[in-house]
Order: C-alpha cells, then sequence, then structure tokens
C-alpha cells in the first residue's frame, strides 16, 4: 500500500505532466520585436518584426466615402504591434476622411529595410505586409496618446515640429485583418491573435 | 494705295502675331521626363519625373467592394505617364479586386528615390503622388499591351519569370485625379490634362 506522500507524489505527477507538455510546445514567445530578420515560416514574428521596422508606409483611406485614396505615412508602433500616426484634420486628407469611414489599411514593404537582396520589391520573397482596420483618433491626454506621442516623435524627430494648431493628433490603426507575404506561397495565414501574442 | 502683295503681307503679320505669342506663352513642353529633380514650382514636370523615376508604389483597390486594401506593387510608365502593372488574377487579390470594382490609387514616395536628404517620408519637401482612377485589364495581344509588358520586364526583370498560366495579365491605371504634395503648401493643383501635356 502507497503511503499518503507517495499517492499525492503521484497525483502531482499526472497534474503536472500535461503542464510541462504544454509549456513544451506552446511557441516561444519573445520579449519584444526581434532586432534582426526572423525565419519567414514563423509568421506572426516576422510580421511583428516587419511592422517595428519599417517606418513609414501608405495609409489607405475612403475618399468621399467610396474611392480608394492612399497616402504616405509615417508611423510608430512602439513596440506595441498598433501602427500610431501623427496626422493633421484640416492640412491633409487621410485624417479628414478617417474621420467620417474609419476603414483604413497600412502597407508597407520590406524593401524599404533594404533586407530583400536582390528581389524586386514585387517578388513574394520580399516582404510586404496590409494591416487592415479602423483608423481611431486618440483621445487627447489619455495615456495611450502620450505614449504614441512620444513614440512617434522619438522615431520621426521632424514630426515634432509639425503645426499642433493645423489639427495634428495622434491616430491608431485598430487592427482587424492582416496580409502577409513573405515567401513563395499564397498569403500566410496569420490572425490578429497570433500577431499580438506572438511577442510580449 | 497698297498693292495686293502689301496688303496679304499686312494680313499674315496680323494672323502670325497672336501665333508667336502663343508660342511665346505656352509652358516649355519637355521631350520625355527629365532625368533630374525638377523646380517643385513647376508640378505637372515634377509629377512625370517622380512617376517616371518611381519603381514601385502602393496599389489601392476596395477588399469586398467596401473596404480600402493597398498591396505593394512594381510598376512602369515606360515614359507615357500611365503606370502599367503586371497582376494575377488568381494568385493575388487585387487584380481579383480590379476585375470587380476599378476604382484603384497608386500612391508613391519620393523617399524610394534617395532624393529627400535628411527629410522625413512624411515631410511635405520630400514628395508623395497619388494617382486616383481606374484599373484596366489591358486587352491582351492589344499594342498597348506589348508596349506596357515590354516596358515592365525591362525595369522588373524578374516579373517576366513570373507564371503567366497564374493569371499574371497587364494593367492600366486611367488616371482620373492627381494628388501631389512637394513643398511647404497644399496639395498642388494639377490636372490631368497638364500631367500628361507636360512632356511629349
Amino acid at each position: 500500500m502507497k503511503t499518503i506522500k507517495e499517492s499525492i507524489n503521484l497525483h502531482m505527477t499526472f497534474l503536472l505532466a500535461p503542464l510541462i507538455f504544454l509549456f513544451l510546445i506552446t511557441p516561444q514567445v519573445l520579449a519584444g520585436p526581434p532586432a534582426s530578420r526572423p525565419d519567414p515560416e514563423d509568421a506572426p514574428v516576422f510580421a511583428r518584426w516587419l511592422v517595428n521596422q519599417g517606418s513609414w508606409g501608405v495609409l489607405g483611406t475612403l475618399a468621399q466615402g467610396r474611392v480608394p485614396f492612399g497616402n504616405v505615412m509615417s508611423y510608430s508602433d512602439g513596440g506595441s504591434g498598433f501602427p500610431y500616426f501623427y496626422l493633421s484634420t484640416t492640412l491633409d486628407p487621410t485624417g479628414f476622411y478617417a474621420l467620417r469611414n474609419p476603414w483604413s489599411s497600412l502597407t508597407l514593404s520590406e524593401y524599404t529595410l533594404g533586407t530583400c537582396n536582390q528581389a524586386d520589391p514585387q517578388s513574394p520573397v520580399c516582404a510586404k505586409i496590409t494591416l487592415s482596420g479602423r483608423l481611431r483618433l486618440l483621445p487627447q491626454n489619455s495615456k495611450e496618446a502620450a505614449f504614441a506621442e512620444a513614440a512617434l516623435f522619438a522615431d520621426h524627430p521632424q514630426l515634432a515640429g509639425f503645426p499642433k494648431q493645423r489639427g495634428f493628433r495622434v491616430f491608431k490603426l485598430v487592427i482587424t485583418n492582416i496580409f502577409l507575404v513573405n515567401k513563395y506561397a499564397p498569403p500566410r495565414n496569420l490572425t490578429v491573435y497570433q500577431y499580438l501574442h506572438s511577442i510580449i
């Protein structure tokens, strides 16, 4: 007959085994976006790297509520995975359009990082990503607006000199869909949850 | 009394004077897009230079007929001012979307040319242009499709290796609207007619 202590040990083993197993199969969670080009097979980490290392892209909104209109914009994600923008609501149409219809997409190319070697910008091995969702004006004096503005001005010091009285405000792209191509294959299967939780 | 010959000469002078005047005030028409950065004040020539010197941008279409979707694409204008693309109608959503709703925009940044000096990509002195219009599939075996394909493959040799059996076809952006920022000023006032006729 087993002693009570032996019985508890046995139960603990049965209890811990699945936990240990779970720990082993859970994808590695990184602390912050990686600095060097990740394995293209690891689509969520690759996407976070591309967005974090990139500094500008094309922000698409709807003109007159129905026609696609892209505009060159700098951005920063501050390591969060969410692109933040510093947009005028009076000088430039993009901020103006977003206040009327928030559906937007940010598109960027790995070509801007200089890591595509000899690949053409349209080659699938020169990665491209499109983050789609709703472009939201962050409330002034909110913690997130302060965080985003600090990240934007650190990455793009010239934005800090833009005239605040011309309606420059911080916007956030709240992502609902991700389109990523980074190899000779169809667009990667990648959820927003995987993208946001691949690194901490 | 004037002789008949003198009378004809006088009439010819009156007839030619306005023509000579018109010739003098007509903006200079260039033979082909300029190779070096034009004066930002000359918006039509600047726009033609930017489009001709650029090699890739973000092509925006409507996903599900209502949501903006940008996609990194190489292009060539072959000196014509019209951007041509080599898009798959089966592998990639952009060609697929354009066949359903042709409204599109091509956005590019002078930043990709390396002529912005120290200016941020979002600075107005680092030029950006958005050509909006309808993205049209060119008829196969047409003269224009052959011209466009030759220009695309010359500028982007890797495109020539893309699998034709996967539905790669030549598309043309038929421009109806031009958005150009190239100095500390509101977007330039620039018509498609001025853009197309500033150079020959």
